[in-house]
């Protein structure tokens, strides 16, 4: 992890939101995990349309669709501090049960933008994506590793 | 676009960097491209790997790549200030001609970290991506407009 300033507290604020957004998902928690956004925040996620805001039935929705918890690590993460905001990027690998059973899991690309409120650090804008493959399938790089 | 502040000295600083961008893909000037990154960028793009450092070399391949110039041009930008950090996301339809003069476009997301440094703002994280078809496909969505 890379620090502007190293100011270890705000960066284990940060790391908290992350910790409360891997509880949401794991615990498949819509409410918890939307308490982590700002009301106008802009997502550019892995399924179109190509930006969306907050959404709680959609979260609740594609949280349902999975068999069992959705487990979320990430590596390779940088914070960058500078007055009340930080912007955060990493790679992050996420895998849970299908509903039939069958593992899925991958790794994808993650950048947000974290911003202080009186509430406490809210995600203002998140930016989730993988690569795709340019050998004429245009097929999403789900299968990558660090 | 939003503002924090609403300084309009620095947005016009920002919006130079991505005019300085827009042109040198346009002129396919990969040393025009590579000097807006900071060295130790990491670049989360189009193609695989997950992530990447500016590399003039492959930015000069995928530029020669092309039949013509490449021309892009954003919409729904938004940049937060703080300090000498700013934050910007913005959609971005890029255009050019193949090599058999068959022209290609598509909308993206990007999403970049600009710091200002002692020779000026320079691009230390930058995130470009397409979301995919969720409907067993996993097919990149070119074909997205906002």
């Amino acid at each position: 992890m890379a620090h502007d300033d190293g100011a270890p507290e705000r960066s284990a604020e940060i790391m908290a939101v992350l910790d409360a957004l891997k509880k949401g998902l794991h615990d498949r928690n819509s409410e918890a995990v939307m308490a982590l956004y700002a009301k106008d925040a802009v997502i550019y996620d892995l399924d179109p349309p190509l930006a969306q805001t907050p959404d709680e039935a959609h979260i609740a929705l594609w949280l349902s669709s999975w068999g069992g918890p959705v487990t979320r690590t990430t590596r390779d993460v940088v914070i960058k501090f500078s007055g009340n905001t930080a912007v955060l990027h990493a790679l992050t690998h996420t895998s849970a049960p299908m509903q039939d059973g069958e593992m899925a899991a991958w790794w994808m690309r993650t950048t947000m933008l974290i911003e202080k409120h009186d509430a406490g650090w809210l995600i203002a804008h998140e930016h989730n994506s993988v690569p795709f493959y340019m050998d004429g399938s245009s097929r999403a790089a789900l299968d990558l590793a660090p």
